[in-house]
């Protein structure tokens, strides 16, 4: 039996500042040490690559630490401290969206589904192991997100609320199903509609998640909670979006994965669909909608800062 | 949304006898009802084949329903009745595990594992749909798993109990963990005490937790608890040695599944270990364990005799 995840030595640093420059400057700060103790907490929570089954071990590592912006985990880490949750319970809230989000990699990349061979700027871990070990490597990782979250320290009621949201936003309601939409939509034609609602399963789902558990992880008003839905799912659709548009106009280089494979693969995407400008405007219009869903809240602005800042950094990202 | 399973019309039959022909019958008629109380609750709680994405709901459907024996369930609704355990908490934990079992059947039998093309009489899921479709089925079923474990009609704590155990039983330790040293074992020689730990957590693992997770949705007393723990171990592993026996001794036709493919492929298994005199030697060793097992639970002998008469057939039985 491995250890239960317990807090780090060092809690991430509470925003100083919501100005323009110095909050970008306090941004950089707390996703550093959001991203520190997420590598962190999953080095030491994920089974021993020294303990047998030594090899699967080894996938399940490589498929998680050392790569991605964990964009899941900050935003659970941010929603959580905007609803005051304890930091050790957002610790268990993170690993276990992450854990389904690498998952997820590990099973799309390979050659039944898109056939990739570079992901976080490494080979993929069927090329790096072999098609079976990635096979078990994530289903165990679903398996263990489930674990950690039994095991959070938390009341049994959150913790329940959590095991749900995970498990709907993974399933065949979020996740797996908007991966299915998406291997029917190969080489047909979407209307928008179709494409948001399988963009806002595949991506949106999970995205969505790892906001409201971190919220769920703490204590909000259901107003309030309500207000943060709405931004959870602009946010999730507006990740997609310009997932969609860096897929055209970044290099294999800069996203640390194969560029322009949508187009390649005869994807409906958000570019194919709606023309690129018309993709962004779209997604800088959700960012509209994410910054008035966050003022619906009726919180401090202090206490939103964070949100709001992610969701620029998510809209504005180039890889 | 679908609606969360409650009780069926008519609850399984109470053992009526356990003297030995009357007993047969008896269990033969409460085996019945628990398959179809099974089959009616999977029917209904699956996600509709006419609901998109309808591709992923036929083959989440086809993988789960009209096969197999439903050991698990079997196993979880007699150590809950044993439990006194309420019915329709038990039909939660009789879904969780037989989808967790249906995954791993058809993640198994991809061509990047076990190449398997017949599967309870019936093509295996990647050869009735295709092989993307099966990854993504084996990989909602999980969810659903848990899901469903999480909406059981049983307090907080419980719940968390069975998503534990559950979470344990399917991860690295268990049945993931089991099938990765079962691959490394591929073309290797074992010895008896590796080849029992492979099983323990390949097979054993999950119908062990099929056991505990029956016994865990009603009350029993820690001693009566850590006694069935022994049984659930003890069957949990005489299960494998017996496949390994009929995949010998049987035909693909009895089977429902290709026979002798674990010689064809080289694995090592209780045959080519210990032998056939020797397997059939320590199946009937683990019969009498789970037997004394179940006497130290010092319950009644009319509760302990469904799973004794259950501890039997799985030993006795030809396919």
């Amino acid at each position: 039996m491995r250890p239960a995840p317990d807090g780090p030595a060092t809690a991430p640093r509470a925003p100083s500042s919501v100005s323009a420059p110095a909050a970008t400057d306090a941004l950089a700060a707390w996703m550093e040490d959001c991203q520190a103790r997420f590598e962190q907490q999953a080095a030491r929570c994920l089974p021993s690559a020294q303990t047998e089954p030594c090899r699967l071990h080894a996938a399940m590592r490589y498929a998680v630490l050392d790569g991605g912006k964990r964009i899941r985990p900050l935003l659970a880490y941010a929603a959580g401290e905007m609803a005051r949750a304890d930091g050790a319970a957002l610790d268990h809230v993170a690993l276990a969206v992450e854990y389904v989000h690498a998952y997820s990699l590990v099973h799309d990349d390979m050659p039944c589904m898109d056939n990739d061979v570079l992901r976080r700027g490494k080979p993929t871990v069927h090329v790096a192991f072999d098609e079976a070990t990635a096979m078990l490597a994530g289903d165990a990782l679903q398996a263990e997100a489930f674990r950690v979250l039994a095991q959070a320290p938390l009341g049994a009621a959150a913790r329940l609320l959590l095991i749900q949201d995970l498990a709907l936003a993974s399933g065949t309601e979020g996740m797996c199903g908007g991966q299915a939409l998406d291997l029917a939509a190969l080489g047909r034609a979407l209307d928008p509609a179709q494409l948001e609602q399988m963009h806002r399963m595949k991506t949106g789902a999970l995205l969505r998640a790892s906001v409201m558990m971190g919220a769920h992880a703490g204590a909000l008003e259901p107003a309030a909670l309500a207000a943060l839905e709405r931004y959870a799912g602009a946010v999730g659709l507006a990740f997609q979006i310009v997932d969609d548009i860096l897929d055209v106009e970044s290099s294999s280089a800069e996203l640390g994965k194969t560029a322009g494979k949508d187009l390649a693969q005869n994807k409906p995407t958000y570019v194919s669909v709606l023309g690129m400008a018309e993709a962004k405007r779209r997604a800088q219009q959700l960012r509209e909608t994410a910054a008035h869903a966050l003022q619906d809240t009726a919180l401090a602005p202090e206490r939103l800062a964070r949100l709001l800042q992610l969701a620029d950094l998510i809209i504005a990202r180039r890889h």
